[in-house]
C-alpha cells in the first residue's frame, strides 16, 4: 500500500477500499503519511465525496486509532447529544442537567471555541473554580453520581481524528461533510453512549448554510451512528438569528440559570424542551417529563450539583466586563432581521471567542441583545450592548454588525420555526 | 492576506488574484505557507483548474522567486527544445549537437529520471568521465564554443518550483495541466532563450494519455511562452510505443551516436530532424540544412566538442550491462502493439531508472527492441533482449512485460505517425 494511489484514486473519483481506508488512518496516526499527503487527501474528499461505506469505514478507522470507554457499569442510560455549533448556543448547559434530572446519564465531552462559535467549555470557564479537565475515572464518578458531566474529551477517544482536525483547521479542508460526519461520529462511538441526538445548526451562524447541506450532514451522521449500535436523531435546528439574549461565556451560562430557574427567552426553552425529549426517548425514558423536571426545580438541583462535583461554586457572582457599550435602534419599526454571524463575530471580536488554539478569552464578554426577529423597536433605544475588558476592540466588534440587522414594517414577516426537521 | 482564504477560493471554483497568487509563492518559497498547505491547494488546483491569466501569473510568481539567465552575450540564437517525457526519448542527445551544427545555441538544462522515464542527465553520464554539474559560467563558455550544452540546472532558476515539484510529486498532484505548464514554463522563461520547442508526448509511455489532455496542455504552454516573448511552438509526439530500439543509458547514448554517424533507428531520425527543423525555424535560421548536417559530420562533430567539454571521452567503451535475458516471439505474425509503458517499467525495474531520488541508475540496464510494431516476427525469434547487472530483477522486470504486445495477422494494421500535430 502506499500513500500516493489513496490520493490518486479519490482524486480520480475513484471508491477507496476498506484496506486502503484502514491503512491511510493508521499511517497518519503513526506519522508514516505526512501532513502534506493527509491534506492532498482531505481536499480530494472534500471536492470528491466519499460515499456511505466508505465514510463508516473511515469513521471506524479512527475509532479505531484510540481507546473505546464503557459507560455499561452505569445503572442509567445514557444520553448523549452533540450540536454542530451556533451563535448563543449555550443549550447543553440547562439540558444536561435536565435530562439527568429525568433519569437519564448524559456525557458531554465538549469542546472550546475557535472562530465565531463558542465553546461550551470557555462558558463552564466563567463559574469560579469550575474545572474541564477529569479522568476518565471522576468523569464516570460524576456521571454515576449526579447524572450529567460536562468535560473535556480526553485525548485517548479517536486521535486521528484530533491529528486530522487540527490539520484541516489550517488547509481549508474543515467545510467537508464526510469529513464533518466521521470527525463528529468516531468520538462519540469510541465513547460509548447508547444513544445519541444530533442538534445540526442551518444558516448564517452555522457550518451549514443551507438546509439540502444540514440534510445531507444529519442524515449521514443518523446513518453512522444506526450502523454502530447507537439510537440516534438528528434535529436540523434554525441559526439565522443567535440563539437566546446572549453569546458570549458568563451571559451564557446566566441565561442558561435562568432556564433552570424556570425563565429565560422562548426560543432556548423551546429548543431544550426538544432536545430533551429526543434524549429521554432515545434513551428509553418515554415517560419522563422534562417541562415538570424544569417547573420543580429538579433541574436546577442536578446543575447545582454537576458544577459542585467539579469544583465550581454555583453561588459565585459571574464575572462582569469592564465596558459596555449600547448599540440604539437607528429607526422605529418592527426588527425583521439579526443576523447571527454577524452577533458572533462581534462577541468574538469583543473577547469571547480564540483567534488561535492558544489565545485566553474573556469572561465577561460579549453581546447582550435586547431585540429579537419580530419585536417592535424604538427609534435610539438600546439594540444590544456590547461587553468587553478591552474597550478599544468596540469599533473592530462594531464593524461586523454593519448591515447585520433590518428594521422594517413587519409586513410579511413570518419567524423562522426553531426546529426545522427532524431526521432518524 | 492568508492561506486559507487562497485554499478556500480555489477549492470554491473561484478566481484566485494576481496579489492571491504573488502573495502564496512567495510565502510558500519563504516557508511561511506550510507544505500541507500548498498541497492542498495543488490539489484544489488540479482539481478545479486555473484559467489562462492565473496560469500566467502563477508562472510569473515562480520566475520572481529565482534568479534569470541572459544569454545575450552569445553571438548565436539561442533554441531551446523540451520534452514532456518518454519511454526511449534520448531525442536531445543527437538533436542538440545537431542543431547547434546548423548555427543555433542550444541550452539544455536537463533532469534526471524518476520513475519510468529515463533522464537525460542519467543516460550522458553513462559516458566515461561526462559531468553533468556546471557552473553558470562554463555552461555559458561550452554553449559559446561548442554551441550546445546539456547540464543539470542550477538551484537558482525558478526555487519555488522546485520545492512545489518535489512536494507535487509525494503527494498526487502532479499530473495538473496549469502546475505542469507553469514548472516547465517558468524554468525555461527564466533560463531566458530566445526561442523554444516542445515535444509533448501522447500515449501510454506519457503523462498526457489522451490527444485531448495533450493539446491543452501544448496550448497552455504555447500560450505562456508567446506572452512572455519566447517563439514557442509545440509538436505533439506518439508515445504509445517505445521511441527507437533502446531504453536504458548507455544502450541510448549508443543510439544516439548511430543516429549523429547517419544511421540509426527511422523513427528516432525522424522526430530529430522534425524538431530540428522546427528550432531552426524558431530561431530565425531558416536556410539550415539539419539533413546535411547529420550526413556530412558537422552534428556528430559537434557532439564529441560538447561532450569532451563537459569532461567526457566520446571515444570510449560505453558500459554494459554483466547479464541478459532475451524475450521470444511466442508466435509468427506481425507485431502489432508494443507497448510504451510496459517497456519503460522493464528498463525500470532491471535498474536503468530509479525508485528514490538518491538511488544510483545502472549504467547498462535497459531493453533493447528487435522489433517495432508492423514489424513481421517467427515464433522463437528474439522480440527483446534485456539488460542488468543484477539478474534476480529478470522476472519482475519481465512482469511488466505480459501483456504489454500483441502479434497478430497485421490486417488493419496502420502505423502510428510520429509527429501528430503541431501547436503554435
Amino acid at each position: 500500500m502506499d500513500v500516493i494511489s489513496v490520493i490518486r484514486a479519490k482524486r480520480d473519483r475513484e471508491e477507496l477500499s476498506d484496506a486502503q481506508i484502514d491503512w491511510v488512518i493508521d499511517a497518519y496516526t503513526r506519522g508514516t503519511v505526512a501532513d502534506e499527503q493527509m491534506s492532498a487527501l482531505a481536499m480530494a474528499i472534500l471536492l470528491n465525496g466519499m460515499n456511505r461505506r466508505e465514510i463508516a469505514r473511515w469513521t471506524a478507522a479512527m475509532i479505531a486509532s484510540g481507546e473505546r470507554m464503557d459507560f455499561s457499569s452505569l445503572s442509567r442510560p445514557t444520553a448523549d447529544k452533540h450540536s454542530t455549533g451556533g451563535v448563543g448556543d449555550k443549550i447543553t448547559l440547562p439540558l444536561a442537567p435536565l435530562v439527568a434530572a429525568c433519569g437519564a446519564a448524559v456525557p458531554q465531552l465538549s469542546g472550546r471555541g475557535l472562530g465565531h462559535t463558542g465553546g461550551t467549555l470557555d462558558k463552564l470557564e466563567s463559574i469560579p473554580g469550575w474545572r474541564a479537565l477529569l479522568s476518565n475515572e471522576e468523569m464516570l464518578s460524576v456521571l454515576d453520581g449526579v447524572g450529567s458531566v460536562i468535560c473535556a474529551a480526553g485525548d485517548g477517544l479517536a486521535p486521528a481524528d484530533k491529528k486530522l482536525y487540527a490539520l484541516r483547521d489550517v488547509t481549508g479542508t474543515v467545510e467537508a461533510i464526510p469529513l464533518i460526519a466521521s470527525s463528529i461520529m468516531s468520538k462519540k462511538i469510541a465513547e460509548g453512549t447508547g444513544s445519541l441526538v444530533l442538534d445540526v445548526k442551518v444558516g448564517t451562524g452555522a457550518f451549514m448554510k443551507t438546509l439540502d447541506d444540514a440534510r445531507e450532514l444529519a442524515a449521514t451522521m443518523v446513518g453512522l451512528g444506526t450502523d454502530s449500535g447507537v439510537r440516534t436523531v438528528a434535529l436540523l435546528t434554525d441559526m439565522s438569528t443567535p440563539l437566546g439574549l446572549t453569546a458570549g461565556n458568563a451571559l451564557e451560562v446566566r441565561e442558561s440559570v435562568e432556564v433552570l430557574a424556570g425563565g429565560g427567552p422562548a426560543d432556548v426553552v423551546e429548543l431544550t424542551i426538544a432536545l430533551a425529549r429526543e434524549m429521554l426517548d432515545a434513551a428509553g425514558l418515554r415517560d419522563a417529563d422534562p417541562e415538570k423536571a424544569l417547573a420543580d426545580g429538579s433541574a436546577m438541583d442536578a446543575w447545582r450539583r454537576m458544577i459542585a462535583a467539579q469544583g465550581g461554586d454555583p453561588d459565585a457572582a459571574l464575572p462582569v466586563a469592564r465596558e459596555r457599550h449600547v448599540v440604539t435602534a437607528p429607526a422605529s419599526g418592527v426588527l425583521t432581521r439579526l443576523d447571527a454571524y454577524g452577533v458572533g463575530v462581534a462577541a468574538w471580536r469583543l473577547g469571547a471567542g480564540r483567534a488561535r488554539k492558544e489565545d485566553p478569552v474573556q469572561a465577561g464578554a460579549g453581546v447582550e441583545l435586547h431585540a429579537k426577529p419580530g419585536d417592535r423597536v424604538a427609534e435610539g433605544a438600546p439594540l444590544m450592548t456590547l461587553h468587553t475588558d478591552t474597550p478599544e476592540r468596540f469599533e473592530y466588534a462594531l464593524e461586523s454588525l454593519t448591515g447585520a440587522y433590518d428594521i422594517g414594517t413587519g409586513e410579511g414577516f413570518a419567524p423562522s420555526p426553531i426546529v426545522l426537521e427532524r431526521v432518524s
